[in-house]
């Protein structure tokens, strides 16, 4: 399918009400587990969520718009996750989700962007050039990279307990490629 | 984490609520796009997942504790899900799921299941013996591979439209191991 504003603003207003039912008030093992050293819990990827919304995804639409190709976005603070929300409650994180994707999206909003505008080119980082329209795309793809790395958080915590099902089970199989 | 009740319960309650989140109302083009030939699209697992509360996962547990290891569950029509569902539309099927899911839910609570039970041992006709604690974690598990596996054929849909982000964005690398 071809990605539009439509299509990538129905997923990323979604994703918290999602995570919500999924994760709200279930037993604190669930999110607390991780999938062994140096890997994140359910609950550091909402932390990231929240922080990349906060620093990341319309930070850098509005700096795509207002520099174009001149300045290369500046570095996203990857770790940032662990400074984020120390001492807040799931339940606060969870809502802090909400409220920080329910301001990003009344900030595009606000934009007005035209479909001319997709094709704008600015400067990753490290990606090279890309465009508006693949900055909006992988911001919804981001959400949806996080879920998936969720299910296969929750889904490790019992690897041992399904027994000879895991073989059925391909969420068990998930490389992961780090996310 | 080691599987208990109170865990395994608690997902197989969350997932109609976060299935409905993300899935309701939703553009059509993310819900009736599959990833190629002979895969499944969103509709396709949401219709799975309706049909395994109502003809697999219950049924085996109350095989399971009736005969034991005496015979092995009667098989699983994992091709069921095409008749199923027929002409339901999506908010119906997600209201079928979560009213099944409820269901099933009841009929375990029903059971009143003793700790010493969960060591009761039946036989899969494909994977041989297999406990009713096996049984249970898996039925949760395979929530969870579903939720992997929709995020990955949502993700599936952009992976075109995030140019360079495909990256970084781990979903778009699942190998998918058929779910």
């Amino acid at each position: 399918m071809q990605q539009s504003l439509e299509c990538t603003v129905a997923v990323l207003g979604r994703t918290p009400a999602a995570l919500n039912a999924l994760l709200r008030d279930l037993p604190e093992a669930w999110v607390t587990a991780n999938e062994g050293e140096k890997t994140w819990s359910v609950t550091d990827v909402v932390r990231h969520l929240i922080l990349t919304d906060r620093t990341n995804w319309m930070t850098r639409v509005k700096f795509l718009l207002e520099f174009g190709e001149l300045r290369p976005f500046p570095a996203f603070d990857r770790k940032g996750y662990a400074r984020e929300a120390q001492g807040r409650t799931r339940a606060e994180s969870l809502d802090e989700f909400a409220r920080v994707r329910t301001q990003s999206l009344a900030e595009l909003h606000a934009l007005h962007l035209h479909p001319e505008q997709f094709a704008v080119r600015g400067q990753h980082p490290a990606l090279g050039v890309v465009t508006i329209s693949e900055l909006l795309a992988a911001w919804a793809a981001h959400d949806l990279t996080h879920l998936h790395q969720i299910s296969r958080i929750m889904a490790h915590q019992y690897h041992e307990a399904v027994g000879p099902w895991s073989r059925f089970l391909g969420v068990m199989h998930c490389a992961g490629h780090g996310q």
